[in-house]
């Protein structure tokens, strides 16, 4: 048994099967991998790992266990899930997932391949554990894959507590331990017990403040753009693959692009934060649908496109186009007067929330700060936005401040 | 100057008026004014007071000053203000100022007369500063009004703070520090400045999930319920005046109640947490309207007619109907785009808050223990509830984890 | 079993005979003491109840039995003598513990007779436990009464970090959840486990430094005198006993001050804050050893002499002489290099804060404002202080600079 | 100005040159020096940065330039060497800084260079700022060069509550706005004011409390000695310079080590937290003075006839000897009686914490797992320590414990 001392859950006591998977490399890793990516730049005090945010969810799946009262092989299966559901993260977390995926097919939460052939898969064997199970449930699999990964899910609980530990927005500060407590299965589904729709809406509340403020700020958009567009022509090169950059650690990814040619500008940029700027900022009704559902490909002619006509490299244009908003519905349940209810049909406020997140999608198009206007320009007009509506740097009047929205008070 | 140490805000440095407001006996008398009157019952640490609230306001409404460049003599009427705004309070705040108001006509911020005979006249004086315009600030009129009484006050900021750090309950966490830096005035109208729109959400979010987790458990509306109650009956008393229990302390409420034949049984039950229980607990839609907007006269016959039938005293029934919900709409505005806009335009949030309320909203019949079966069924006849709705105590099978909805995780 | 939202430890989960004990008068009376007495006139959010805090030292009684992993019979005696342990306290906590005793021959933890007369003793009896031994428990008797009162107790690590939390000052933050995993038993003493030597001193500091800034501030003493003086005062009068205000709670002594003619300036001066200011506050070394071990009866001669001779009520003069410090020594144990060892032989630490103690004693001598100068000097010449040495207030220079010494940067 | 959020201090408002220099390389590269260096292996939370500790320290100072009325160029000059005082740090802040020390003649506070030759200088010069000045303040000369560096720092203030914050350990949790507060000169002396004794005591015992939990934390002081041997094998290699090293970040460093042949093993033990175990654990009068004060260069001649005689790599075997203790007298000072006292004449705790310093010093002999006990045995007879007092790892018993001394509860 080993206690760990952690700022955000004090003293974590890991035992069993986790005690174990911590000496893995691929548990160790996690170290490197900041849990926010760029957001640090955004906030400066928000250095955490997904190696602390792996111990605080492996903690508070011991916590809900105990309170389902979980024993056995069943909840050794279920605490090693949780302290491997983030290895396979690639650098800087989410940052360039999407980019990987494209690449390697495959997802943050696909590691089946991860835990069958490393150190991991002998850990889990001494412990009579079969890899697959641990794999799904990671994935969300099963009557128990909702504690790890779901709408009620351990990991959400951890990492709004810690995301607002770190960077110092109280937003994410809920009452994990009154969730955890009131975690209940009906019927196979996990829901929140009687008397507990404002402890749901206070989770839903708190996602919904923290994604503005710190997830999607504009800086870590940029960031998040610039690092993902950088990591692209990385993997131009001859020698990089994507499965290499996907285990890569935050260290390596940073070194490779400072000492690869075609990235080496953009790694001087990172490390001194010297960032593209806006050049459009536009809402979701100035945006045609074909455009918010263009492919990357696509979205790449027109970088090259705006890029060419503004004479510029095409490397100092990204258009950013965020997913749909709302697509994926909350489902959280709980218990009223007896029934499972779904959050949905009990609270109001769910809705609401659904609504502001298309209120608050921007499609941004970033460049580098003395080209903001011409490239505005130019970008709107390729890309078919309704020009009034949408925000192009030097054109509407006041823009300074109307660009700060969602700063979070933050640089 | 006096610098005072305060468990939320650190060092608070009291200057000029308000150091000399602060050493008044109607300042100091809120030392012993409950901040949450019977919420302490639900939540044992919930023992902070008017006083230290009071402290708290100063230093917002001081540090807005700061922010918004307000000085001189306009500055000083406001941090008087600001440390005077609530002794007005009768003894457990707001817990009988309804009842005492039905026999003053005064209600706590009104305060004229507080501020113009006794020793805060005389501070006030000493300091240059127009007691009438100190009060009308308290009361939320004129320009500056907003900042101690209004939708983006300084009260507000600081009591949900103050209320999620006594109480332990985390979604008061706002940002203050950032509201207090953000607001702005707009051609006479406070606002918050640019990129504010969910600073704004925050704090509305806020108080909705405190509201039913804190303010109005149903706890603390029962104990409420009791104590308006016991001191309804002690005001029957001949040499008892409503206007003398307006000024009373909590100590002195208290012991007058343990003092009096009528309150004593009352007093008792306070003091050894042995409260009445729900018989009846009835949503909105399925109240009368006729019900929803007695008046207390017609409410204390429901009571008298259900306790005889149940051959009960009378003071064991208690009929407790709240406000109407959504009266009190928000009027917050935003700086969008250089525009003030309503924050209910902006944000989807407003309405879906609104909505809550009125689902939140419950009429209470409350008796001793062993008889909320009867009181329940006699309750919900002589006020025409629609029976399968309510919830009837004895009558409803699962009653007693339904009737914990709203709990808040505490007694 | 019932789980309570407490501000320190969050959820507290009361389980068994506590759960029944909660419900009695003589644990829901403690709601209504001050945790600190009168230092909350310093510290204006230290509004803190012996309720609260017994709720805590249960908890962390709880916490500890289970790492000492002692269960059953034991177990529940323990848990009820954590939840009784201070039901014994007078009003105001400490600050007329000492008179009460001269009175009554009983202090805070003399509880037999409050155990084995009151709701309490059918409480242990409908578990089976002997309130005998659970007295025994409280009173600090045999192997497991350390656990509840001793030099590692749980009182002591909850009170030092509530204290914190609700007056603000940090230096009694400990890491308490370290200390209740660390505790041992060796050979029937309860130790702290290998490696420990820093957490044992970092108790020990913490109330060191805790001390001279809260409990002991001169604000504290002085109100604490006062109080103590007007209690005495009340005992003069025919028809109040000793006994009886033992058991009152501070609304009653509070109350009782205001309605007796010899007591209601003091229960004014309370009330608005209007305390006596210090006329002679002189170090260890400048008073003699006959007036630093004189008894209640010749320092009632001193004042009333004092008095005299300044022409001034009795009651406005009050010589306030602190127990000889470092009485009670440190007897902690830690566990090194395998053998149990004194913190004090281990720890160069331990003597030092004894000596920090004498350094911090001082004798006060307060009066109303305007007569401290008089009083100061003919307080010195009849106590024979050496004048040089002893501070007298209008005499030294810079006085008021140096009457500040351990104010806690609080009024 | 830009406001930054910041997990420990809230809102840091950055103003006049301290925002310019914000955006310099060399103040972004802090970003990338982790704080505590390798205590991030022992606690996993602490992954905070140079950069806002940085922004830490230009906060406090800004607050105690505020309280002690420094206005103009004086000011500007001490806020530019806060913002400025680490960025001479090199890859893991003081981890390899002894070592580095020895190639290059520099500390991390010799920054004369780094602020003449770098875009630094432009900004000091576009504020008309003396370079020398700056670094002179940095180097702790002169009247203001006390509150940057010195017993009273705001350096100090700063690390110690954000190290309490990102440890989770509360010993480093200080009243740092009181501390900044009290600051005064007097006679050219940063003091602290009248009534701070124990203010002052607390800023001692708070380091003296996080030394051994934190800071020399074995498993820290393992990982550290790791890391120095591995960054001297790193400057054998015939193209890597000391000075380059020095103004690497950690990336750089940690990814030198994975990719030179000699450092390769070193880095995969850091990377997978594999790390040495200590054979020798001895207490400073078991130690002979001459091995005590011994050099580098003798020491590596132990360390390699140890390897040699225990058939072990040369890297295998370190010999950790820490400086003498208590060499860096504490010279704070504090008002009393309106006389500039030194703390240590009126605190027995100052002499006491030095002595604490020596009984905590350990020398440490660190190999792999496995040879712990005959490298324990040759390294104690090489050094000839006192066998019976020195722990060595397989011949003491009870050693598994004896071991974990000082393991501040975390792994």
């Amino acid at each position: 048994m080993t206690t760990i001392k952690d700022s955000v859950h004090d003293h974590i006591q890991v035992e069993g099967v986790a005690a174990d998977l911590l000496d893995t490399p691929q548990v160790q890793r996690l170290r490197r991998i900041a849990q926010l990516g760029t957001v640090k730049l955004v906030y400066p005090s928000a250095n955490h790992t997904r190696f602390e945010h792996s111990l605080g969810v492996y903690h508070l799946a011991s916590r809900a266990l105990e309170h389902l009262s979980i024993e056995g092989v069943q909840a050794e299966r279920i605490r090693a899930a949780a302290m491997l559901h983030d290895i396979g993260h690639a650098p800087f977390s989410h940052n360039v997932e999407e980019l990987l995926h494209r690449h390697t097919g495959l997802y943050h939460d696909d590691v089946e391949e991860l835990i069958a052939d490393t150190a991991v898969a002998d850990v889990l064997a001494d412990h009579g554990l079969d890899p697959d199970r641990v794999a799904g449930l990671i994935a969300g699999e099963g009557k128990y894959g909702q504690l790890v990964s779901g709408e009620l899910d351990v990991d959400r609980m951890d990492y709004l507590v810690r995301d607002a530990h770190h960077t110092g927005v109280p937003y994410g500060t809920i009452d994990h331990e009154r969730l955890v407590r009131e975690l209940t299965f009906v019927g196979g589904e996990l829901v929140l017990d009687e008397g507990n729709v404002q402890t749901a809406e206070s989770l839903l509340v708190a996602r919904a403040l923290m994604n503005p403020t710190v997830y999607t700020h504009h800086v870590a958009r940029i960031s998040k753009a610039m690092l993902r567009r950088a990591t692209e022509r990385l993997l131009d090169a001859p020698d990089i693959d994507a499965d290499v950059v996907r285990r890569m650690d935050d260290y390596d990814l940073v070194t490779a692009l400072r000492m690869n040619d075609g990235t080496a500008e953009f790694a001087r940029r990172y490390d001194s934060r010297d960032l593209y700027k806006r050049a459009v900022w536009a809402e979701y009704h100035d945006v045609p649908e074909s455009v918010r559902s263009a492919d990357p490909a696509e979205l790449r002619d027109v970088e090259a496109d705006v890029a060419e006509s503004c004479e510029l490299d095409a490397n100092e244009v990204i258009v950013d186009v965020p997913a749909e908003p709302g697509m994926t519905e909350s489902t959280s349940e709980v218990l009223v007067n007896g029934e499972v209810r779904r959050l949905e049909d009990q609270s109001p406020l769910v809705t609401a929330l659904r609504t502001s997140q298309r209120e608050q999608w921007r499609l941004g198009v970033y460049t580098v700060a003395d080209a903001t206007g011409r490239v505005g320009r130019a970008a709107a007009e390729r890309l078919g936005l309704d020009i009034d509506g949408a925000l192009v740097a030097d054109v509407t009047p006041g823009v300074t401040a109307t660009l700060d929205e969602f700063d979070g008070g933050a640089r």
